[in-house]
């Protein structure tokens, strides 16, 4: 497959650091940056751009609040055109904390939103965007949307938003072909000046497929990360999007050097990837909550009960 | 997804035995067969029908043979209606080995060919077919087969041969959803009085997907494995399957009982899934051997090279 307009945006850190509380050091943070950059990806995310007064820097690592001192550490000394991008979170954002973009290494924030959210998503954007950033909103949990909802939230991303990308988020790992190339096309068609962006899960082994199936439908902005590690089942592999997208610009091969020396033994310490509770949530279009607890208690393979549960009403019962 | 006349067949024994020469204890084979029965699937392929004279049975485990009798031993005493099936490969077969339908617990025999073997193939299945069993051809490699070659070849089928079934099969996990597509897409046009099935490999967590994308465009024939257990990357998982398929008769409950009690132990001993050599032979579209011989050598985790050399032209070189 090979688009000009296709940008690849790697998010290791940021989805990854959800495993972790964002506790990678950072040389561990600086090699990935390293190899991101030498793969030819467009951004990379460093983390969250959350405040401080609301998440204990004790609890939580540095890629939680992202200062742009930490974000000049990373990039010092690699040269490399890659973009920086940092996640938002609605109402988890001391606008103060945000200089304006010419003071700040950051390139690109994307705010992170629930459709019902959309407005204040919308009021952060704009804000960012007259700061100086690209800006984007990321849709999560799209597919426990309603329609009639979402269409009203495209309506108001068409009219009022200054995000230039609008990303559909598979959060919970539950969406088919199908439902990826419905939205992609709708989304297309409601916000005609934007671009539309693809953030898949893997809960049932389609975070790459799906990304190939939004791309198919006119998706130009892709999230990866560095052997899927992201929360409980994690993402789509940058390493088999870099494989597919043929534009001679990317080579995977820096990306390949990194999972051998890094990710690997990283794996034996964290957990993600094709897990049988995380397959079930997504079957279900459930959060992925009550598997991430299931895997911390001492029923982590007890997948009949937690089948039943879910399907039953989970917590709620 | 539902459409009655989908059938799915479990081909764990017969696939993930290509990990382990089929040595498989009687204990396990009846718990697989016990489960998959139990899920609604509605065929179990429990070997191949190669030829003693040909493997030695010292080396290979009774599932590389299937005769008779074993089979009896794994069906009797559970009451179940699912079909079982078997495989056989162009030139490893004795045909005084395959009784006649009628005195055989065979229900099915599906003979695994490259495109340039098909008159073999048909051969066979013609003879399978007169004795009585219902029988399919599985196209192996089809990511390789040249075009005008593979037109022939469904000519071929369509004229000549007596399989219900026609197979397309990702042995090197190297499709993408726009190939499954015109694959699938093809075979519907020139094969117009026959089914068309689907069988994946996982090599770029596309199994799944895939043969998803095969369901949409008309193919009623679905393989899977319990767990994806298979050769190298392995098969689509038939749990996500089942988790796909709203047909009521399916229960995906029994299959995670499994999974829980004899897939995660073996998994701990037996290699299959997603490993990056089994990822980059399936972007390069190489058969998974050099994949399998890196990875029982001491630089299991040596990517980049084995990149380079399978792109560069592999053993060739």
């Amino acid at each position: 497959m090979y688009r000009k307009e296709i940008r690849v945006l790697d998010c290791t850190i940021r989805d990854g650091g959800l495993i972790n509380n964002h506790q990678f050091d950072m040389r561990f943070v600086k090699e990935v940056y390293r190899a991101v950059a030498a793969s030819g990806a467009d951004y990379v995310e460093l983390g969250y751009k959350n405040s401080p007064k609301m998440f204990s820097p004790k609890e939580y690592g540095q890629w939680k609040f992202c200062s742009d001192d930490d974000i000049n550490r990373v990039i010092e000394g690699v040269d490399s055109d890659i973009k920086v991008s940092v996640m938002v979170d609605v109402g988890r954002v001391d606008l103060d904390d945000v200089k304006p973009k010419s003071e700040s290494p950051v390139d690109m924030i994307r705010v992170a939103a629930y459709v019902k959210d959309v407005d204040k998503a919308i009021y952060l954007v704009n804000h960012f965007a007259d700061k100086g950033y690209e800006t984007t909103i990321n849709l999560m949990a799209i597919s426990k949307a309603v329609d009639m909802e979402l269409n009203e939230a495209l309506h108001q991303l068409h009219t009022e938003c200054k995000a230039q990308v609008i990303y559909v988020v598979d959060s919970y790992g539950a969406l088919y072909q199908e439902p990826i190339e419905y939205l992609v096309k709708k989304c297309k068609k409601l916000l005609k000046d934007k671009e539309i962006g693809i953030h898949a899960h893997n809960n049932q082994q389609l975070a790459f497929g799906n990304t190939i199936e939004a791309i198919m439908h006119g998706a130009n902005y892709v999230d990866g990360t560095v052997f899927g590690m992201g929360r409980a089942a994690g993402n789509c592999p940058l390493e088999l999007l870099l494989g597919f997208l043929k534009n001679p610009k990317f080579d995977v091969r820096p990306v390949l050097d990194l999972i051998a020396k890094e990710f690997i033994p990283m794996r034996e310490k964290m957990e993600w990837g094709y897990i049988i509770p995380h397959a079930i949530a997504g079957m279900l279009n459930e959060h992925p909550r009550s598997a991430i607890a299931l895997r911390e208690s001492d029923k982590k393979e007890n997948y009949r009960e937690f089948y039943e549960s879910l399907r039953d009403g989970g917590e709620l019962r």
